[in-house]
């Protein structure tokens, strides 16, 4: 349970952290996040998920709301401050208060700050990656920047739901082609029967996931060939193994897509191999 | 100046109107909205305002708040504490406050009521409908269920906002084929050189605007011929005249598109009829 939240400036109690009713996140969704693993006490990666919560900044025109250093040390205070060893730390930015209009509000208008942190147990995460997860596809019915880390969710909470309902723990979003595009929180992955593990390659249509690549560098490193190539859930079906990656979850095995195994329907060798040497390759900051 | 805000049951003061950092509409845009015109002290067409409510929230399976006469009650009430005489009261629904999980929260969840008002000057308004207003088109890059009036509002918003930039006060989104879907907050029609009023048929890609539905009723009952047909940039370029219509300026000519004049650039002769006859035909509802 989250028990202190960062508020523009505050450290507040969860219940009364609140953001004014016309802040441009809520009644716009003109807001960007990031989600930074906590591991051990330490934020993983949080160099890189500064760096992309830029670029989805100056894309938007939203203004920082302060540099990377300050940044960093209101990340690690709102950990601190609920002592999580293992768990997440949540950093939303939006363009601010004012009243509502289409138009960005003027110059002197400050962004919105909110940093939310949580334990996860890593027992649990552990469980779920022995049996890998169950993912259902859906049509991509997103907006066209997706490329931006934006609070534009809906769709992917709707699918996400629709895959819990179905049994599923997460859904893959597949475009007008029939290509797998990302995940509804995680970025996707095969390994093909000649090795090859493959990943779509960036474009408007997906996130850049800050996992994707740490793990891209890791799978270099390994001298396993990859190459970044759309695939089909077909392709996925005839893989040898398939799994996701995200910041909550690094290296989650997939087992089922669409009701159908993947392989004998156990996580995958190189899946397993690169969950348990992910962290060795992530950038491990101190809190 | 909004000065008393509705939330959750509660009349506040507009600096204290906040909802919390982990309410859905915030972190998701997992929520919805709608905005009634004030006119004379009335709420105008609120059935059919509500009955969209009633629609998008049951298509996202978000529970309703409360019943309609309730929430009418709701609308007037924000309406009279602030004063309004001309305006528009603005309600917002999401699907509630839970720890940040895409899934839907369980049934317990209460989903969130926000009601703002704020006064327009009429006169401003009017002033604007005298000139008419300049366009901007740009390529509709939203997601696939803008027949929902929901908070995925940030390519709408930098849609205006580039208009704006652009000397525009109003951007036209095309989809695919070249064809408009629709405005940034409003519906787009033009009056073809022979006489017919054209506006985009519903679909997916629209919003079914109360302006809109009520505007048909008027054309139809003056007997102007009218048809549901998607046009081109370069079918308005060629009409005799444009507009929008929204809650908030409810029949708006517009007399420039992409930088080209409309006919001779003045808000055309039907345009203004049916200005100044829309709200006979719209419902009234003292407050």
């Amino acid at each position: 349970m989250a028990r202190i939240v960062y508020v523009n400036g505050r450290y507040l109690p969860y219940a009364e952290a609140g953001v004014h009713v016309e802040d441009r996140g809520f009644q716009f969704a003109d807001s960007v996040y990031e989600v930074c693993e906590v591991k051990g006490g330490a934020l993983i990666d949080v160099t890189r998920h500064l760096a992309r919560l830029a670029r989805s900044l100056e894309e938007l025109r939203i203004e920082r709301p302060m540099a990377d250093p300050a940044l960093r040390h209101v990340l690690s205070e709102v950990v601190r401050r609920n002592r999580i060893r293992d768990g997440l730390v949540y950093l939303q930015v939006t363009r601010g208060r004012a009243p509502r209009d289409f138009v960005f509000p003027g110059p002197d208008t400050e962004p919105t700050l909110v940093v939310v942190a949580r334990s996860i147990d890593p027992a649990k995460i552990a469980a779920k990656a022995r049996h890998g997860i169950a993912v259902k596809s859906v049509p991509d019915n997103r907006w066209g920047r997706c490329d931006l880390k934006t609070v534009m969710l809906l769709p992917a909470a709707l699918a996400k739901e629709n895959a819990r309902a179905a049994g599923a723990q997460e859904a893959w979003f597949v475009d007008e082609k029939g290509f797998v595009t990302e995940g509804a929180s995680s970025n996707a992955w095969i390994v093909r029967s000649d090795g090859f593990v493959l990943t779509r390659p960036l474009d408007a249509r997906i996130l850049g996931g800050v996992t994707r690549s740490t793990l891209l560098d890791l799978i270099k490193q390994l001298g396993v060939p990859v190459e970044q190539r759309a695939f089909t859930i077909a392709d996925a079906w005839a893989a040898k193994e398939a799994f996701v990656t995200s910041a909550s979850a690094t290296v989650m095995p997939v087992t089922v897509v669409d009701d159908r195994r993947i392989a004998d329907g156990r996580p995958g060798t190189l899946t397993v191999r690169l969950r348990e040497k992910f962290h060795s390759m992530a950038e491990k900051l101190p809190t």
